[in-house]
C-alpha cells in the first residue's frame, strides 16, 4: 500500500521526525510518501492555526489524489480530517483519532501529555469530537517556551517523564498518549520507564491506516461521508478543485 | 457599531437574502457591511465545503480587520467561528450558535428545520460542539433536490411548514430554528402559522452580535481564545497573514 | 418595550443595584419597571429559598400581567423561570440563563464566580438544567460571611478579582460570569483587569430580553411551554390566580 | 414511624387513592397521616402548576414540623422535593425519585407511562434531575382528555395496558413506572398482565421512606442539603416561616 | 421473606461482618441465610477478581434456587448482579446499586470511601453502569496496605473519618457511601461524627431487597432481563446448569 | 506473533467460521491458534451467558499463558475482556471493542446489525462501556428464531442486507458493524452491496491485535490494569489459578 503522510505544519524538521518514526513502524510493503504544508505556521497550537493547516493539508491531498491508498494527517488535532474523509475514496487517518482508538484498547482512562498549555483546550475539544471525552482522565502539558518543535523531546525529556508519571499516580490514567508530532518516537524512548502503556501518535496513525486499507471496508456512497455533491464552485486552488470535480 | 456579515458561500443571491433580513432587524445605529466568499461553493452542506468556507471567511475577516466592531458568520454550521474568535479582538458570532443560544431561552427542547438530508449529520455535530446536544429534539429536513439556494423558501414553503409542525407534534420541540441562510426571513413569513416560537438564524446573529458589542466584555488575553502566539508562517493570503502578524 | 425586572429577594438594596446596572445597559427605548419580592428572604442561596423566591416572583408577574413586554427574573438561579415561561405570553429571561447563553458565545469553557460556598451546588444544578454543564469549567466562591448583599462588591473586591484570575489560570476558563445580583456591575468595574471576557448577569438579562422582544418569535400554543390548561384551582393569591384564569 | 404523605394537588379524590395504596403497602408500625394541598390546582401537569404545588407542600410540611419521621411528596414530578430535603431534619421522599430508584434495581432501561401528553416533557426533566436520563427508554402517555383524575384507571384501563406493552416491545423497556398519583395501585391491578416488572409510585415512595428512616443515615449539617442559613425574611405563611426560624 | 446473602469473597471473617450488620437492620420477618464463595479470592479489588466472584456467586445462587425470596450480592462492585437478575425469578440486589439508589435519595452528589487505591477505578465503572456517574462527586480511598479485610475498620478508623470529612469539605459531597463489605457497620459507628448522611452497603442492600419483595413487581418474561433462552450448554457446575435448565 | 483466538461459546461450527475469517485477514507472520470454550452455551446472547463465557475464556487464557503474544476474545460483547487485560502481560482484544474503534475511524455514527432481538440490550451496554454510546446510531436485529449459529449468514442473507440499508437510510449510520461471530466474513460477502463502509468483528479483532503487538506499548505495572495483587485464593481451576500465582 502507498501511504501519504501529510504534515499540516510548514516545519521540515517535524516532517523528518514523523518520517523517521513512520518508517520504523510501517509494514514492509507500506510505501511512505511525505508531504509538508506549503502554507500555514511552524507548529499548530490553536484553532485558527488548525484552520490554516486543514486548508493546506486538503490542498496537498487533492494535488496527489489517485496516487495513494490512504492518508495520514500527521498533526495532533487532526486538521481537516472529517473533511478529507468525505472528499477522498481512500481511508484517512488522524494522529489524534488513531492514538485515541489505539489507547482505548489498552486501558480505560486515558491521559494526554502535550507540549504547551495553549494547545490543551483545543485537544480536549478534539477528544470530545471523537466521542471519547468520557474516557479522558487529564491533559497535562509542558509549560515552558519551546525553542524548536524539532528538539522538544531532547530539551524537555525529564519534565515529559514526570508529567507522564503524575498522570498515572494522580489522575488515574491507565494509558498515556504522547501528543503532537514533535513527540514522535518518544514513547519508544521512554519504554520501560513508565508504569502504564504509552501510545505514540505517528505509530498509531501508520498502523491504523494499514488496518483500514487491509479491511477494505469501502467508501461511503450515501450518508454524511459520501463525496460532496457536485455544485458550482469558484476561486479554489487546483488541489482543492480536483476534489470537487471528479465523478462520485 | 459596524457589523461585518460574511457569507462563506459564493452565492450573491444568498448574500442578498441575508442582507435584507439583517437590515430589517438591526438597530438603527448598526452599520452593516456585507462580504461574500471569493472562493468555495454555492452552498455549504458538508464538512469539506465548510473547510473551504472557513478559509474564505477568515481571509475576508483578515482583509478588513480594524474596520468593524463585530463579525457575523452568516452560514449555518458557523464555518471558521472558533478560529476567528481567537484571531480577532472583536466579538464573532455564528448563525448556528446565535440561534441556538436564542432558542434555548424560548423553550427547553429545540428542533432544527434544514434544507437537505446531507446537511443534517454535520448540523448535529455543530449543535454538539455548542454543548447543546442534550437540548436537541430533532433535525428535520427537505428531501428534494434544490433548484437554487436563493429560492428555497418559495419553492418549498408548504413542506417547510409541515416539517415544522411535525417537529412540534411528533418530536416534542418547544422551539424551532429554521436553519441555513437560504431560509433567512422565513420565520417572519411563518409568524402565526406555527404553534411554537420560531427562530431565524440571521436575525439571531445580528441581535446577538449587538448584545456582545453592547456588553463590551473584553477580548481574551489568556486562555484558549487569546490571539495565537507569534511564530514563523508561510504561504498565506494577505488577509490571513494580517491576522497573525499584529501585536497581541 | 416595557421590561419588568423582578428581584425575587426582599432586599431593596439589591433591587437598587440591579436597577442601576439595568438602566446603564438598556436601550434608549426600553422602559424599565422594578419589582421586589414581598415575601421570601434577604438573599437566596438555597433550593428552599429559591422555592420561596419563585412563588413571590410569579405572584408579582401575575399582578402586573399585561403591563410589560418581557420579564427578567433578576436573581442568579432563575427562581420560577420555566414556570413563568409557560404562564406568560411574553418572553421571560433569567440572569443565569441569559449570562450562560451570552458567555457561551464568548468562549468555550465558562467559570462562575459566586458569593458563598453554600450557593455553588445549586448553581451547578442550574447550569445543568440549562444543558450547559459540559461547558462549565468551575464555580469558585467567596468563603467569608457576608455583611450585606448590597456591599459584597466593595467588601470583597480583591478576593473576587483573585478568584477570577484563578479560574482562568488553574481551571482553564475562557470566559467568566460574575454570579448573583449583588455582583451587578462588577464586570464593568473589573474591565481591563481580567485576562478573559467577563459577563454580568443583569446586563446579559436586559440585553437578552431586548433580543427576544425584537425577534418576536411568538408564544408557544402547543407543547410543554403552552399556557397551562384550564382546570379547577383554589387558594391562590390574586396574582397567581390571574395567570391561570385567562384564555389561552 | 410516622409518615406524612402530602398530596400537592387540591383533589381529595386523589388523596384518597394515595391513602388506600399507601396503607396497603406500609409496614405494620408505620403510621400514615395524609395532607392535601390547600392551594394549587386539581392535577399538576406543568412546571407552573408544580411551582404552586411545591409552595403548598412546603407550607403543609412546615405547619406539622416535628410531628413526623419522614415525608412523602405524593405527586409525580416531586414538587418541592429538593427544597424540603434542605429544610427538614427527616427524610423526604418523592414519588418520581422513589419509583426511579426502585425501578433501576429491577431492570436497566425504564419506561414511564403517563396520563397526558402535556406532562411528559416535564417528567423527562425530572428524570434528568435525578441523574437517570441515560436509563430512560421512553415516556408514553394517554392522549385523551381526562374526565377526573380520580377515575383515570377505570376510564382508560385498556389503553394503559397497551401503552405498557408497546414500551416493552418497541422501546426496549426492562421495567415500567406507572406515573402519577391517579395511577396509584394500577401496578397491582395489572400484575400478571405485563411482561416486565411494573413499579407503583405511591408504594415505592412509602417503602423507600421506610428504608431511609430505618437506615437513620443522619441529617446534613454541612453542604448543600444543610438547613438554610438564618437570615432576614418577610411575608411568609406560618408554615414556611417555621422552617426558617428554627435553630439548625 | 427468606433472603440469601452471598459473599463473593472466600473470607469467612467478612461473611461474619456482613451477617452481623444484616441481622441488625433486617425486619423481624426476614430470614437471613449466608453463603460464602467456595472459589475466588480473599477480597475482590479488581475486574479479574470480580469475574471469579461473579462465577462463584452465580454457582451458589443456582445451587439454592427455589429456597429464597431474594438475593443480596454482598460485595461492592456487585459481581454477577445483572447476570443473576436475568437468571433468577426473584429480586437480586447488589451492595453498590442498593447503596447508590439509597444515597441518591439523601443528597444530590455522592462520594464513596473505599479501602484501597486499586479498587477505585473499578468502582467508578460500577457507578457508571448504574447510570449515576453524573451524581458521583469523588471516590476517596485508604492508601495503606491492609492487614486483614476483617479488621479494616478498627485499623484505619481515624483515616476513614478524615477521608469522609474531606469528601464533604473539598469535593462537595452531600452524602457518603462507605464502600465494601469490610466497612459494614461503620456508618453506624460514625453516626454523629460526620456532617452529612452516611450510607452502609449491607444495610442498604438488605432494606432494598425487602422493598423489592414487598412491592412484588414481577419477573421479566420479555426483554433483556427475561430468563436466558434454552439452548445447548456444556461443562457447567450443577448450580449454574440448574439456572439454565428450568422452564421459563 | 502468536495470536490466541478464544471462542467463548462451545460451538465448534462458530470456531471454524472465526478461524477461516481470521486466517484470511491475518498478516503472513501471524500464527493463529484457536481455542473453544469447554463450558458455557452454544451462543451467548445474554448477560448470564456472558458470565459463563467470560469464565471459560479466562480459564483457556490461563492454561496457555506464556504461549501467545496477544489474545482475541472472539465473541461480540467481549466476555471477560477487561478482566483479562488486567491478568495478562500481553494485549487482549475484543471483537466489539476492536470493531467499534475501527468503525469510529470510518464514519461518525455507527449502527450495529445483530442476530437476535434478545442480544441488543446487552450490546448497547457494551458500547456504553467502551465509552462510544454517543456515536451509536442504532442496533438493528434479525427477529426470527435461528436454526444454527453456524448458518445464520446463509439463512438470513437478504434480511441482513435489508437491515443494513435501513440503518443507513433511516438511522443515519455512516458505518456499519456486522456483530457477532456467526456473521464473521459477511462484510466481505456484502462488499459493494452497501452504501457505507462495513466492519467485520473478527477481521477488526485480528488487525487490532496485530497493531497492539506491533506498537509494543507495554503492560501496566500500576493503575487499574496492573496485574491483580497477590492474595489468598481458593477453589480455582488450574488455568485461573495460574493467572493469580505468577509474580507481577
Amino acid at each position: 500500500m502507498k501511504l501519504l503522510i501529510i504534515n499540516p505544519n510548514i516545519s521540515q524538521s517535524v516532517t523528518d521526525l514523523i518520517e523517521a518514526e513512520a518508517r520504523r513502524v510501517a509494514a514492509a510493503d507500506t510505501l511512505i510518501e511525505m508531504a509538508t504544508a506549503r502554507s500555514g505556521v511552524a507548529y499548530i497550537e490553536t484553532r485558527f492555526e488548525a484552520l490554516l493547516g486543514a486548508h493546506a493539508a486538503a490542498t496537498l491531498a487533492g494535488e496527489r489524489v489517485g496516487h495513494y491508498d490512504a492518508v495520514l494527517i500527521a498533526a495532533f488535532g487532526d486538521p481537516g480530517l472529517p473533511a478529507l474523509k468525505e472528499a477522498l475514496e481512500v481511508p484517512v487517518v488522524g494522529m489524534t483519532e488513531a492514538s485515541l482508538m489505539t489507547a482505548a484498547q489498552l486501558g480505560q482512562r486515558i491521559s494526554i501529555i502535550a507540549i504547551s498549555r495553549r494547545i490543551t483546550a483545543w485537544y480536549r475539544e478534539c477528544v470530545d469530537q471523537c466521542g471519547l471525552l468520557g474516557r479522558l482522565a487529564t491533559i497535562r502539558h509542558l509549560d515552558a517556551a519551546l525553542r524548536d518543535p524539532g528538539s522538544v523531546q531532547a530539551d524537555h525529556a525529564a519534565r515529559l517523564l514526570e508529567l507522564s508519571r503524575l498522570a498515572v499516580e494522580q489522575d488515574g490514567a491507565d494509558v498515556l498518549i504522547l501528543a503532537g508530532a514533535p513527540l514522535a518516537g518518544l514513547a519508544r524512548t521512554l519504554a520501560g520507564q513508565l508504569p502504564v502503556p504509552v501510545v505514540d501518535g505517528v505509530s498509531s496513525g501508520v498502523c491504523q491506516a494499514q488496518v483500514l486499507v487491509r479491511l477494505n471496508a469501502g467508501k461511503a456512497l450515501q450518508g454524511s461521508f459520501a463525496r460532496p455533491p457536485k455544485k458550482p464552485h469558484a476561486g479554489l486552488a487546483d488541489g482543492l478543485a480536483a476534489l470537487l470535480q471528479r465523478d462520485a
